[in-house]
């Protein structure tokens, strides 16, 4: 089905298209572009980059988690998803008698953070042995996630530093919580760095087990999309084995670019603008299938939400919208 | 964890309770008892029940499947619902070779109905040859979630006929689209039925493959949830692998008791109170983990969310909201 909104009014506000090549310089000077997103660096990240396995079933196949882990140069487990990492390996391991290698000892995370009231201790120390930092900060003001995103977040700020930052920031062993506070010592170092050098790159984050496990999670998940200022706009991405999910900012002054080369475009399906959390105003979009033009979407009572739509552009799309968004992608990862 | 909600604020209003003995007589008079909603009839169903099969991966095991397809009423499967329903049977009577049944022929729906652009030919002559209804309905302004909702409410509210309802209303073959006018014909008969006998019984659809898929999809789900009044409260309710999703209705006139018994209360994990369509206050809640009065809760930047909250009472839980919001509760089905 290629149109699922709902009501008549909707459809009339939607133009259909069958091709419709947009280039940056296409936008209606009325709607600049205020923020470019390349998704053809989903597997070449910039050196900012991250991989977080939370704590819900894997659902990604060993070989887009192996892409995935080769290209992203932070690796952390948020709490459980240590255990999560640790049975997928050994499962993947189990069914795959050709391999050699031994796939635990192979795919070591740097960290695993958290208030650890889910790491299966077994499994604490394998990773402990194997010189994996493991990090307790026992709040239950934030979450595992937020946890790990601060702990990248810090990292990346220290990158300048001419040593290895890791070794720089995250000085000692297990029994000194590799020099953080326990409580919240991540949130009070990544708000030290932020002071010292409040400018950082943009970063790109993969998160994975964070959407299609327990439905309160994926919100949860969604939550972090909008509460925190440098996960949107595709710094924090959402894997999951059928879509890329990620949060499209709002601006007063202007749309977002998303770019893609024709490799992603072969591969991406329908595609969903999604106004979870609050209803708002998509002002215009250029190159999807079907178009809208000051368009009211809501997932509420007599809304409407755009959603099994699709790129038609072969190069990029537009979107310029009120308040901020998520858009999901469907993706072939085969 | 117990907790995710990210703010200081959120948590001063919290009350934390170990063992919190809530029945319907405890509720504060300021907070009456509109709706109650019984959890322990999941597979006690009212004679108005039915099973709709989206068209997305199964992630449910057999067993449950099974033992909700023999409890429900009337199964119907959304357009390429009926593909993944027939590569489910098939899939399972290949691993399980003791079975002597042929199980695509055992669990064969009542109705296809949809635009019908995903089902696959030889699947539709499959279910063809076994007198499985196959309905067109072209109209791309409604889902195929909401074709099959319109189906079966059209089914409740013939029940009052003393011959089978279905042969009643669906008359003729598949040549004459069962006298079902191409379009959108099972939205007028449904306007037609509601019209004539505009009261029916609360009915109870379990919906298969909705929520845990594509995202885009996901969403649409939830949507439903928000947008049909026969959908809400626990009227229809989304199974998933992990949880049970379902909304619960903003009152002016007071709230929600989710009633359950123990073999319900031991089997249920933590759950979620998701303000998924628009930022909301929740007056009151009695019997949760973590209960608040007066609370606002939003996805976007700023707010908090009630995410691995759990029931503490053994009986039920009281849920006082301004708007309709969404409850997940993650169960385990073994």
């Amino acid at each position: 089905m290629s149109y699922t909104n709902k009501s008549e009014e909707t459809k009339n506000l939607t133009i259909e298209n069958d091709k419709d090549v947009v280039h940056i310089d296409d936008i209606p000077q009325n709607h600049p572009t205020a923020e470019i997103i390349n998704l053809s660096n989903i597997f070449n990240p910039p050196e900012t980059s991250a991989i977080i396995i939370l704590n819900q079933e894997f659902d990604i196949t060993f070989k887009l988690f192996t892409k995935i882990w080769e290209n992203y140069k932070l690796k952390i487990c948020a709490d459980g998803g240590a255990n999560r990492l640790f049975e997928f390996l050994t499962k993947e391991q189990n069914i795959t008698t050709s391999i050699d290698t031994v796939l635990v000892e192979k795919y070591l995370p740097n960290f695993i953070i958290g208030d650890l009231d889910s790491l299966k201790p077994e499994i604490a120390d394998f990773y402990s042995r194997h010189k994996v930092k493991i990090i307790q900060q026992k709040t239950q003001y934030s979450s595992d996630l937020t946890k790990s995103l601060h702990l990248c977040y810090t990292y990346f700020l220290s990158l300048s530093s001419k040593d290895d930052p890791l070794d720089q920031i995250f000085q000692g062993d297990r029994s000194n919580n590799y020099g953080v506070e326990l409580e919240k010592g991540i949130h009070t170092l990544f708000k030290k760095h932020m002071n010292q050098n409040n400018i950082f790159s943009r970063c790109q984050i993969v998160c994975i087990n964070g959407i299609g496990g327990r439905f309160d999670q994926t919100i949860q998940s969604i939550h972090h999309l909008y509460d925190n200022y440098h996960c949107k706009n595709g710094e924090l991405l959402f894997i999951t084995k059928a879509d890329i999910i990620f949060s499209i900012a709002g601006h007063d002054d202007g749309g977002c670019f998303l770019q893609y080369d024709s490799t992603f475009f072969q591969n991406c399906g329908s595609c969903g603008i999604l106004p979870i959390g609050k209803p708002t105003t998509i002002n215009l979009t250029k190159g999807l299938k079907w178009d809208v033009v000051n368009w009211d979407t809501d997932i509420g009572t007599g809304g409407s939400v755009s959603t099994s739509n699709y790129f038609v552009n072969d190069c990029g799309i537009y979107i310029d919208c009120k308040d901020d968004l998520i858009m999901s992608i469907e993706y072939n990862w085969s």
